[in-house]
């Protein structure tokens, strides 16, 4: 079973239509990536109803340090940077995706974070 | 220049994390409809930044009045239910995916409706 992680900011205080254009933005961004170098994973993802979860992490710092991880278990993930038109200083870090990638080793890394 | 629209309802009185995985849902769907019948229009957006706003709507009547507008505007739009694991009734509809296609287009069908 696959799934996609979406880790938000939650210290930014983003409205919820911010919070909801963002984490569209790491889906999809996360979601090419995998297309492009698992396409099968990401097909099956697809069929299967496209899973999702959405996490927060506190600072930014927080948001950094899962990312490493997730990097380090070999998760495919991208960051997305605001460019700030609104609400935001530009290149703020909001929030990353995770996969579609298999729910178990996702879960072995993102499993402490809690729902949004 | 191309953006998606993402429309959503609510009165569902969805929480921020779900709002945010109805959106990436919706928004992943519509892009993937642009994505397989006009290529050209989906790289174009991806290559740009992915510009994209999340509308309010405050029912589920208006929600299909305003799919329909784009539907005649022949914009590709798809509509998202929700599985109702979790918060809402199985099969409620939270929310649609517009484009990405032309700004100007999107901003003719649902230029009324506030930003969420």
């Amino acid at each position: 079973m696959y799934k996609q992680a979406i880790v938000v900011r939650k210290d930014l205080k983003m409205s919820a239509g911010k919070l909801a254009a963002q984490s569209s933005h790491a889906s999809i961004a996360s979601y090419n990536l995998v297309r492009r170098k698992f396409p099968k994973i990401a097909d099956e993802w697809e069929r299967n109803g496209m899973k999702k979860i959405v996490l927060k992490v506190e600072t930014e710092a927080e948001l950094f340090e899962y990312l490493e991880l997730v990097r380090e278990a070999g998760i495919p993930a991208e960051v997305i940077r605001d460019a700030g038109h609104t609400q935001l200083e530009p290149n703020t870090v909001t929030c990353f995706g995770v996969g579609p990638w298999e729910e178990e080793k996702i879960d072995k890394v993102l499993g402490k974070l809690k729902l949004l």
